[in-house]
């Protein structure tokens, strides 16, 4: 921590060292909005092409690592993580406000997240070798010796997301699922946290060098504008761009990377209000106990997670009350938390008025950390503000009078990350029905639980369809995240001499193949 | 057959009938330019809006089939297009200006690749189920039951080609990927070969009515205007587009498909000049034969395919004038052949042109279906025009003065579909240092072959870095191509009653899973 204290004014990091120019913003304590030491610089154009040009340089080497060299590096990350020691978990509590315990916990994830894509690379099913062997007596033609395998995609951008300070940031899930692939990384971190960004980067760094690994691979750049980041989405060296935050903020970066010579893919998880279902019999049944269940999701984090419930739907019947009591009680209790920056808080008191002054929509409770606001099916479909998300614990529950205006005020909702139903036996018919409209509007599933909560596994899905994020086909968490940052390549009669180890015939990496259709290993 | 000729002006036909308007436009005999009856219509936007309506209503009943039942369906469309008989390969003859060897081959392949698609349905390995089961003991958390499989994204918008009349349009490797995957088709007809889009969309809806599925699976449109595709890919509806074709045309997709409210991914196969390296060793011991060679590949189809060799690269040395004499003696004796339009005609012609004027390219062999051209490494990389590819028989050889240009000349190339290395023993060393560039410009590298025939098998790519492709992680030939059409979506705690079979405890499909990061089945 030491090496970043001196470096007042830092830049870029990594690359086999560091840069520094002007302070240009400090790092700011969330509770007291007092400014934080060290000041950090602003990266500027050379320091971008710098990053990319070492990343570039790295790029052949690190891509033809041995997996089990890749897997060693990212534990070795997770143990220089935890070799920070307390001085991490203080930066990421001052800078975050978030609580000690939920910090401690997202540094778990993150180690943890790295050592599942360790175990993946040992697995090996992401090279998704295959070979068909050549069939020189095959008539009308002879069939050539086709063999293929995943390649690194290129060096990747990376942008640090202010919810999470260390599972969606420096070290993070795109990170650690792009360094997987082969792929170097170049992250802008979030200006939010600079000094968590800053201890984190180091310890990427050190776990760079004590796996002999070439400089270039991980670099970390900072800066407080936008600049920096539309620089390295531009830079023609960046073939993908990992991305965790405003909807505005992907869509811009998407548009930048639209707009290259060579257009490249936009991994960016950007906008989703996440509707709960409250199921006639289930609310029948249990109605207080889903209020307070929802409150506790909602708050969960002052509600600034990706996953966060804004949004509830019900048909009108028993239970709805109870639900509104709970919900309200527990929202009353609910003691005050610290939002993650200034510029959050504001935004979120602005749309908080805009919804407290709002004609048509009712004030079911406000309590010091969120709220639960109403409004009928037929006014939340009238206004689309009202299916907007606002970052931060404010819960819309959408009274339809039937199911089947139920059914048709889902239908007009955008893609989503997560949609819950909460549901009884009695419900399951309704659920089934449902289920097609569901499956094409989000990424996951849930049945009686919440949201929050998004478990780093082989079978999760942290996506879904635009504007959730900007590609459907791919997750951000869990082991399918390495798809995104790789692409196939057929080796067609290549002599045995040149066959890069995946598809040499005696399979020296143990891989899992498809040879002529069929899987062997 | 019969139904077809009776719809003089169709515009329309699946999605349970046909649809009929004024004549607009005719087949064109490619040999003679005589125009073909019946004439077609030109689909509006209300044929549009009705094929996509139709695709939509089939959709959540037709990814929801059993694989199994695909894969008959898949059979069945191969069945179908054998049982229209000589008459297909008549009008794909006389549209296509191709010999009925080819047109027999480009059948037999077609029909392989939707046999193939139905082996990729039975081996279940597309649906990419995985199971992490429940920790309800797990400390600090438990884990919810998690399961994941992939859904098909939705109707999918085909572009028929003009260059394979068959295999790349209306059942071709587009359709048939789309298909196997779940996703209802409107393919829009390539106005070159509407006779043969006519016959090939009967045989598909025979099938779909054959296989009891819901007629909007498939639907066909003709028109000769681009207003039709461009309404097309903007359709709400529409959820992906297969395209193969020029790079203006997929250029064009990808913009609409981008600035729609939901941007959707365009798997444009666009443009190509695939690189053939003549190594040292192998151009001094064979320098004739691979002239020959060359100007065989070059000349196949009259040089109408994406993978047509259109630019050799070789340091002057020992074999370069054998292969060039080789070369021009087998295109100075190559007969003519028919192109696949007069338009195609007219632009090869005009490029021809320009390349005869060029002041600094040399003409080593003009004949009556293609051209040798040559020029020093200097002028190719200071002409980008030179790199451009000409669609037809136009080979250019690019002579270097040592391995340090040629290495050069391949770095400032764009993406390619494929780049060759003819090669001998001696060679290896520099083929070795020479193939991380390859594998980062082309999706499929090849030794001591031709580029065109391209496999339909598992390990095959046809596919590559921009602007080869509008997406490089991707493949439009082979068993890989599925995964365009797929998403994955996660369910948690979902109650056994309401799990899709995919993901039923009791595996009811017989899939392979990946049951908590292990393979099973």
């Amino acid at each position: 921590m030491d090496a970043v204290m001196r470096h007042e004014g830092l830049t870029l990091l990594g690359g086999g060292g560091v840069k520094t120019g002007a302070v240009a913003f400090h790092g700011v304590a969330a509770a007291t909005a007092a400014a934080l030491l060290p000041g950090f610089g602003e990266a500027d154009a050379g320091d971008v092409a710098q990053a990319c040009a070492w990343a570039e340089a790295a790029f052949d080497v690190y891509r033809e690592t041995a997996p089990q060299l890749r897997a060693v590096f990212l534990e070795t990350i997770a143990a220089e993580i935890m070799a920070l020691g307390d001085p991490l978990v203080e930066a990421a509590c001052a800078e975050s406000g978030l609580p000690r315990g939920r910090i401690e916990g997202e540094r778990g994830r993150t180690c943890g997240q790295l050592k599942l894509f360790a175990a993946v690379l040992r697995a090996g099913r992401f090279a998704d070798a295959r070979i068909d062997p050549a069939q020189p007596a095959r008539a009308p033609l002879p069939r050539a010796d086709l063999r293929l395998r995943n390649i690194a995609l290129g060096p990747v951008a990376v942008f640090g997301a202010s919810n999470f300070p260390l599972a969606f940031s420096v070290a993070g899930g795109d990170t650690a699922s792009a360094l997987a692939a082969g792929c170097p990384v170049v992250v802008k971190a979030h200006p939010a946290h600079p000094q968590t960004s800053a201890l984190v980067g180091q310890a990427v760094a050190a776990a760079v060098a004590a796996c002999g690994l070439p400089a270039g691979v991980f670099s970390l750049l900072f800066g407080a504008g936008n600049a920096l980041g539309a620089a390295l989405v531009a830079d023609a060296r960046i073939k993908a761009v990992g991305f965790t935050g405003s909807r505005a903020g992907g869509l811009a970066l998407a548009g930048i990377a639209a707009r290259r010579a060579e257009p490249i893919p936009v991994y960016a998880e950007m906008s989703s209000i996440n509707p709960v279902l409250l199921m006639p019999a289930a609310l029948a049944a249990r109605g207080a106990a889903l209020g307070a269940g929802f409150a506790a999701s909602l708050t969960l984090g002052a509600g600034q997670f990706c996953t966060n419930p804004g949004l509830l739907l019900a048909v009108q019947g028993d239970g709805l009350d109870a639900f509104a009591a709970a919900a309200a009680t527990a929202l009353d209790a609910a003691p005050a938390q610290t939002m993650l920056s200034a510029g959050i808080r504001n935004a979120y008191e602005t749309h908080m008025a805009a919804r407290l002054g709002h004609a048509h929509v009712r004030v079911l409770a406000r309590g010091a950390v969120g709220a639960l606001f109403a409004a009928d099916a037929g006014v939340f479909m009238a206004d689309a503000a009202l299916a907007e998300e606002i970052f931060g614990a404010a819960g819309l529950l959408v009274v339809c009078r039937d199911f089947a205006q139920l059914h048709e005020v889902l239908a007009g909702l955008e893609g989503q990350l997560t949609v819950t139903l909460q549901m009884d036996e009695p419900d399951y018919e309704a659920a089934r029905a449902l289920l097609p409209l569901l499956e094409r509007k989000a990424g996951r599933i849930l049945a009686n639980g919440w949201p929050t909560g998004v478990e780093v596994c082989h079978a999760m899905v942290h996506g879904g369809p635009f504007p959730a994020t900007s590609d459907s086909r791919t997750t951000s968490v869990g082991s399918k995240a390495i798809e995104r940052f790789l692409r196939p390549v057929c080796y067609q009669d290549i002599p045995a001499a040149l066959l890069p180890p995946e598809l040499a015939d005696d399979n020296p990496l143990g891989l899992p193949r498809l040879v002529d259709g069929v899987m062997r290993g």
